[in-house]
């Protein structure tokens, strides 16, 4: 089992860097005065969509009562905002996306020179045997290979980081959805590099497999322990553990990928399932803030 | 040498789906006339930042005096927007990303029953040994593995797909630019999956190389061929060429590597630099359109 490191800065070249842009947000250093704006941030919470996560920052602001900060991104490549200790950004699809946010976010909270931050995803996925609406809070991420790592290419060399999330966040999530009567499961995490062919979908421009070599590598994960598919959860579950930040994933289903390929559900049902991961996850981060 | 097979949907699944819904652009053959609205496009556009896209569909209807649509996209995932028979997407960043945009562009083209269309990705990109400004006209994309390929993981199993860009809409983009007085190279693409470390930056939350290595493996590839490198090459040179629609990849570089990581020039001159991949693009798109 392992245990985090202490959360530090793991770059001496940036250590005497007299300037730095965090260029995805747009904002650096010498623009901004991070400690007086960061410092204090306790809970970093993501996910994929920047209109989801501003609507998540706008709702956890008026359920507690707190102010809700401008895009505080001067780039249109992620948004940011805050809300008390807690900052909200979105981080696009896929691990290569993911990365660039959680750098730059890990550089603002070590210019920031904010302590024992917590990072949490809350994202939407597709369910492997679970219902529509349950929400998965993962206990490790897979990647293509199906193994537990996140892969990088570094000068032409692979190399391989180890994934871990927290577990002590991770069963007080899945208690406090008890409480609130919200479907939840735990279970792995695949991480998938596309949405179609990595995933098996039959309703991609490309097919060369068969529907039922589809249902035998999901059948073969689901044994595997995997509940649901995304496409972040290595990146995050390896660039926090790596940095010294606890960290969890809760991504409710959107589909159950036995039963199709396609996200057949409602409006208003759809808006109800993104609420799901909002809910668990607020409740959270209101009990140990005492918001 | 490569050549183009003929543009058609790769999926026997798809042919007989009485719906198909572009989940990453809101819009399906049941909400929308695809054919009527889309069956006449000539070219896809495409690059990372949403804003630029649109400021791009603006920029170009306005030259041609084209009504510029509305943002045709109903999810906040990507822009879409048309100019005549010009579309404009934003793709945002990593080939991630890319692949769930390029597969739902190419079913819309399919549903469109859009015929000879061409795809051209304009980017940013930071130069290697190119000066900042420099316009990279792509020969062929190289992965982090530093192979011509791009890779996929599908049911467990590597799949290495090739890349293949065009010949003659690289000659003419190349030729376009001389006319122009744009600076412009021809060269490799080196596709990463990170902004930092995958690109040897030394501005990281994590380094764990020296700054001798990142130099070392700037001049290595840099004598491989390698002009710039960007995060979505292999993808688009893959996905084009086997669905046989012809294509180009043309990015600006916004430093040069061999120099430094950030990225520091004024806000006009940045204007300046994303103008040029538009300025060259169009000028082709216009001739070939009689526009």
């Amino acid at each position: 089992m392992l245990s985090y490191p202490i959360f530090g800065l793991r770059n001496k070249y940036l250590e005497d860097a007299e300037d730095d842009f965090l260029y995805h947000f747009g904002i650096g250093i010498k623009t901004v005065d991070i400690p007086k704006v960061f410092g204090d941030t306790k809970f970093v919470c993501t996910g994929g969509s920047p209109t989801r996560l501003k609507l998540y920052a706008e709702w956890f602001s008026k359920e507690c009562g707190l102010e809700c900060s401008e895009n505080l991104s001067k780039s249109d490549r992620f948004v940011l905002y805050k809300t008390g200790k807690v900052v909200w950004a979105n981080h696009g699809m896929g691990t290569p996306s993911l990365s660039i946010m959680l750098i730059e976010m890990l550089k603002l909270m070590h210019h920031a020179e904010a302590e024992d931050v917590k990072f949490i995803r809350l994202g939407t996925s597709g369910g492997v045997g679970v219902e529509p609406g349950t929400v998965v809070v993962t206990t490790n991420a897979m990647n293509g290979e199906l193994t537990d790592k996140y892969v990088q290419w570094i000068a032409g060399k692979k190399v391989e980081r180890e994934t871990w999330l927290d577990g002590d966040l991770r069963k007080e999530l899945v208690a406090i959805a008890a409480g609130k009567e919200i479907p939840v499961e735990t279970g792995l995490t695949l991480c998938a590099d596309d949405f179609y062919e990595g995933q098996m979908r039959l309703d991609g421009f490309f097919c060369e497999y068969k529907s039922d070599e589809k249902f035998d590598f999901l059948k073969k994960i689901y044994e595997k322990g995997v509940r649901n598919i995304e496409m972040e959860s290595t990146c995050f579950a390896s660039m926090t553990y790596r940095a010294g930040v606890k960290a969890a994933i809760v991504c409710v289903a959107l589909l159950n990928r036995m039963k199709g390929d396609q996200v057949k559900i409602e409006h208003d049902q759809y808006i109800e399932f993104e609420e799901r991961p909002f809910r668990l996850v607020t409740a959270l981060i209101r009990r140990q803030l005492g918001y």
